[in-house]
């Protein structure tokens, strides 16, 4: 049997739809945060990134690589095993305190990504949690979906951030069953936020407990970058706060944080927690020195605010249609996948501007966009030249324009 | 609903039936491999690791440091993307070309662990290949357990390390359906290794694709560490070698090696891959140097291996029972959860020995074990240290003496 053959023809339907990934290959360049080197061809060049999940550009704050450098210098590369065998280290054990304190839950719990922690943690409470329903809003992150795929449990979509459709979903669930509110605050691609309140107010009206995946809000929102719940002052409603250390923390690795019980279940039972080796100690150690860090600075979180705002009104100013959101997510629509490619190639080939262009599947047919994220690190001269450069391609591209 | 409650009362349990885990809290100390410092109840005190699954030591190797050091100063914390998004690094496509040369295959894919990639690869073979049969080794990892699961194809298990089996259950197959033949090289409870080439056999025999885990061997077998299957001049023939970057060398992550379609297909529809946060440059810059090594010292390997054959001739001499294999693992038979918990607990507290004891689910009731993973840096007093202890322990809790 030819399995390449297998292989090529579904990788043909890819690239016959459009759909097919080529990776830009880019290397940042410390202290120079965003920019970066991109190899093409055997060929470099220097690019703008306005597209990184590193938000705040934490990746590069000295801080952060200093403790790195210390670390692998104390403790070596690796963990050299799981957290059960040998792999469970002392700087491990410091982060997830931090993490804890960072969302005031009793206690937290590191995963090698944010992706493995939903997955793991949602798999292990619907499928051990005896007859548990979990109830996801419809527009949930990949990852939570394939956790409560692997739960196997019963699932019921709601409209997204809908609290009136979930409130007549969890009506209908048996008052003695465990039931899983699973969301989002920031959803990423249209950087629209959850009516938390409202949600929490249902589930708790329901007997439910809820899961929350800050991952485009932690080190963002909150006066100690504790995410959206914090800045609202909700964390201590939410049953289950889960984030990852490789957006706005700059490292990578994802946690959840929760009641000491809750969290000693999910590690005592989550296969994708127990059999996989622990994080190396100097990301534990980076990631530790930019929670810190985040907790008490305010100026990185200000600046990128300064900038969104810059970027929006310039967009306005120039009719470039956006997708309104109180968040830090600024997406262009383009809304047609051929152009949005296109777009994209000429930003980067002729204007040495980086964004990536998202189209189907990750977002629906017809709402293709540039997804910008303006971080405290972008200039005034970053974002002439970037908008500069959209103004000449709208009318090259023959793109509508908004109408103010 | 009191969902706190519901997890004790599985936590209770699970103390009940003596399977309830407490981690051990580690400091390793750069240069001193394999001694660490234990943390317990504020207290430190300084231990041997005896366990450590970075078996060669590769994770305090000079050369791996200073490729991390150097990639943190020239490019940062994390990636600050998934590969699509602005996190495909240089780093990465050079780690990636190293780890095709390894395995002589023509392309590598990178993900955030062994787990993932065992997970993400399977599942996604399993679930695309039209009517697929995977037919997987009774004791494979439950990494690979989990991905067969969330394939939702048909499975059949075969008995472990039997080709004859694998035979009978490929023979009632269709011929045109698709059929992974899924198994592992060294089995690192029991250190077993499995007869490659009459899997390969069988397997070609009837059309079957080949999916062949090598996270206990690579960096170990082979003249440049290419694995079992590399060793015994078989690796052209399997059509996925697994591996991981967390073990032999010495820092994290996991990957496939395969035909550039095969990798193509799991990098273009692998869920776990496409929607997570890619590795951090350093991490892939530590690995690339650690890969290279090995490709070429056999000084690591060579040591190794006289320490695990001293360590199962002092065993022998001493009449104490160890699982005979021919790798690098040596599995101390005790054969009782407690008094393997309890001789565990006493080496450390009492004798500065860290060995994790290893009982049920992770190993069948009835052979409960210490694991013991000698590595090059371990010491002939090292050795004296732990055989003299083992003996003292051996009288001490009445276990019985293997009879030469």
């Amino acid at each position: 049997m030819d399995y390449d053959a297998l292989f090529r023809s579904q990788l043909d339907t890819l690239r016959n739809d459009g759909n097919y990934r080529v990776f830009a290959e880019l290397e940042r360049t410390t202290g120079a945060f965003p920019r970066a080197r991109r190899y093409r061809d055997g060929k470099a060049s220097d690019v703008t990134v306005w597209c990184s999940n590193d938000y705040l550009g934490m990746g590069q704050n000295p801080k952060v690589l200093a403790a790195m450098h210390e670390a692998i210098d104390r403790t070596g590369a690796g963990a050299g095993g799981t957290r059960n065998i040998s792999g469970n280290t002392h700087d491990h054990v410091l982060l997830e305190r931090e993490l804890a304190d960072l969302h005031g839950k009793e206690s937290a719990l590191l995963f090698t990504s944010g992706y493995v922690s939903n997955w793991a943690s949602l798999a292990t409470l619907g499928a051990r949690l005896p007859d548990a329903v979990i109830l996801s809003d419809a527009l949930n992150h990949a990852s939570m979906i394939e956790g409560i795929r692997h739960a196997r449990c019963e699932k019921r979509l709601w409209k997204h951030n809908d609290p009136k459709d979930l409130e007549r979903q969890l009506r209908d669930i048996a008052p003695g069953r465990p039931k899983i509110v699973a969301f989002e605050s920031v959803y990423s691609m249209d950087g629209d936020i959850s009516p938390i309140e409202e949600i929490l107010d249902v589930a708790e009206k329901y007997g439910a407990m809820t899961y929350l995946d800050e991952v485009h809000a932690v080190g963002l929102y909150g006066p100690r970058g504790g995410g959206v719940a914090e800045e609202r002052g909700l964390a201590d409603r939410v049953t289950l706060i889960e984030g990852t250390l490789g957006k706005a923390f700059g490292v990578v690795g994802g946690y959840i944080t929760g009641s000491a019980a809750l969290v000693d279940f999910i590690r005592s039972f989550a296969s994708g927690f127990i059999f996989t080796t622990s994080l190396p100690p100097a990301i534990a150690a980076g990631a530790r020195a930019s929670i810190a860090h985040l907790k008490v600075s305010q100026i990185e979180r200000q600046k990128q605010r300064e900038m969104v705002r810059k970027l929006r009104s310039r967009l306005d100013a120039m009719g470039i249609p956006h997708l309104p959101n109180p968040s830090h997510i600024v997406p262009v629509m383009v809304k047609d996948p051929v152009k949005c490619k296109m777009i994209s190639d000429i930003l980067l080939d002729d204007y040495g501007i980086y964004v990536q262009p998202i189209n189907y599947p990750t977002v629906p047919k017809g709402t293709e966009r540039l997804r910008f994220t303006p971080s405290p690190m972008h200039t005034d001269g970053d974002l002439d030249h970037l908008t500069r450069a959209l103004s000449d391609l709208w009318s090259h591209c023959a793109l509508s324009r908004a109408v103010a």
